[in-house]
């Protein structure tokens, strides 16, 4: 908690005082109170109208804090990329906890099956069936783990790639007296983000009718998957109203970074999430009239998607350039003379996931004011 | 420090214990330790050799154990990106600690002037006449604070633009009773990565031909920099061998990333230096003949770079491609074939500044032998 320590050690002070927000140390991750609450409840009434269950996705968020929330809202449980987000998860008495890549080394097969043994409902994605005899080798009958057989949506990252393959996995899951078959899981990581919803309809109708495929393949051979899990932000809407998945992995629904505020999400138009995550960010040079220098480079935004719109605090029209690891150029027509070291410049969060793993903590505020400081509680835990 | 216990209490048994980098929970930072310490004597007998201060820059490694090594091999000090990166160097005892970014906002000045309190030798940029002035109201006259005017290269990122503003804020700074004139610093970071040593030599010979423009006018003005730092990996052969800087602020000749190999860092053909960092990661899907899936992605490297390249563990050719934030590609005929899921595959680091920050901690190796786990101390630390 030395890191956390050092968050609250700096600001812990600030929280609760009126305006406090204006006097952080930038680069600071921000996250808006009042709009996550907003998306959590949101998604947990859509979900629930479809009487579907929600296992949103952690390595959106990472946190302890939100998780609580989720569950709080309805959620079953948790997912995690990883088994070390998982960890971080249960440390935090967040249950049903459930990892979505295949676990597959040895180290990592015993700290699953330990996991196994203190978190209530963990499972677990398996694609091969060297990986299914490995986790059975080192179960026990006594307290069986859960895996799924995750399917490949196309695109060779992970999953099995045919209905054959998947009943073969499938069997020889239910068939270990140390493993119990849970399900099935496709994520469709690729349609999520096609901007156009007629299109990214269309895509994800595809892939729902090759799913279908699979289950009557899985129910003729007697091994009907009792969930289903899948979907994410980009395509939850669609997934309910086709009622294929039983559960939903939704993930970036609570924060909405520039990649989903890009797509229109639901049929209707406007968009049923607001953005709770964002960057503060400082001038730290202005020697120029056409841009200015920001203290937030490749260690304050990931660098896998565009560079960070300006949400606040700059010219119309100001755009951000990356300079470097610790600086970013705000460009616009007579910034420079707009802006003085030392102000302050709101930013959005080009992808999520990768930029909140950038950061120790969230600075949680309600307008304007600092009112928690919550841990990135399994930042790094990509083991 | 719980990042910190958790890679201990997850490795720490296999400290000592021959081969035990095979066993390590992967995605995981190795660092070569042999290749570290002749990198870091290497480039400590050129200076000395020259007859120049060497003030590493930290930003490369953030790390306290890494900084000790280099101050036991004759380094001056430390140089710092970013003033959090100097308190956790604080903390670990380094001192002459060189802030190479201006310190801008209240809250971090009354930071900088704290931290110049209790960290003897610290020194930080300036290049604005406001920051100056707000320096100077912070400090106090009883314990000066060292001031450098930082000179922009032409990259408009930070720095005065010109010799008349130079000679302006080293008076500013010379006049103010609570700081004292450092010296100038220069960083020509575009310069450094140009791979063609020629065309290296002759960007930085005509940076350090205006740079002699600039100290001549700060001596016309009774104004003669005790200091002239900067340099960098790219360019420290040429730095030295040109004379104009005394103190040279190189970083990545400890890693050498992918980055640097590709440059030819001196006049003679080879590499003075080795690569010392890498990644290990593991197959973790396996399912296709032409590629297999790590589990490497995002959260594992920076993507500010091109992808990392393949050193050991894979067919010939191999290459590796993104597949979002916890996975990557393996991409070679036949590696599906090759590879089954577990196997180690060990990876370069693209550009390791950004790459180090994803870390909670080095793994230390000699040979294959896990030997010690030093935590990347100032990780995350842009504020």
């Amino acid at each position: 908690m030395s890191a956390l320590s050092d968050d609250r050690r700096l600001h812990g002070h600030l929280i609760g005082q009126q305006g406090s927000r204006r006097a952080l140390n930038t680069p600071v991750l921000v996250l808006d109170l009042d709009v996550l609450e907003a998306n959590i409840a949101a998604m947990a009434r859509k979900a629930a109208a479809a009487g579907a269950r929600l296992r949103p996705h952690a390595k959106t968020h990472k946190s302890v804090d939100i998780a609580r929330r989720q569950v709080a809202a309805g959620a079953f449980g948790l997912c995690c990329a990883k088994l070390g987000e998982a960890e971080a998860l249960a440390a935090g008495d967040i249950g049903n906890l459930h990892v979505t890549s295949p676990v597959v080394s040895p180290p990592a097969i015993a700290r699953l099956v330990a996991l196994n043994g203190r978190s209530p409902g963990l499972s677990v994605v398996a694609d091969h069936p060297d990986n299914v005899a490995a986790l059975a080798a080192a179960a026990q009958p006594d307290a069986p783990l859960t895996v799924y057989v995750d399917i490949d949506p196309g695109i060779r990252r992970t999953g099995v790639a045919g209905d054959e393959a998947a009943v073969a996995l499938a069997r020889q899951i239910a068939e270990a007296p140390s493993l119990r078959f849970g399900g099935v899981q496709k994520y469709c990581g690729r349609e999520q983000h096609i901007e156009d919803y007629a299109e990214r309809r269309a895509a994800i109708l595809a892939q729902t009718e090759a799913l279908k495929g699979t289950l009557t393949a899985l129910a003729q051979a007697g091994l009907a998957p009792p969930v289903v899990t899948g979907g994410g932000t980009g395509t939850h809407e669609i997934d309910l109203e086709l009622g294929v998945f039983n559960e939903l992995q939704v993930g970036s629904y609570v924060f909405m970074d520039d990649q989903y505020a890009a797509c229109q999400l639901g049929a209707a138009p406007g968009q049923p999430y607001g953005r709770s995550l964002m960057v503060d960010a400082r001038v730290v040079s202005a020697n120029h009239g056409p841009l200015v220098t920001l203290d937030a480079g490749f260690k304050a935004f990931s660098t896998d998607a565009d560079p960070p719109q300006v949400l606040a605090g700059a010219p119309d029209g100001a755009r951000f350039a990356f300079m470097g690891d610790e600086h970013g150029a705000l460009i616009a027509p007579g910034v420079g003379e707009a802006l003085r070291p030392g102000e302050m410049v709101t930013l959005a969060v080009p992808h999520c996931d990768p930029t909140v793993n950038l950061y120790e903590s969230y600075h949680v505020v309600r307008g304007d004011t600092l009112v928690d400081i919550w841990p990135v509680s399994a930042r790094g835990r990509s083991r």
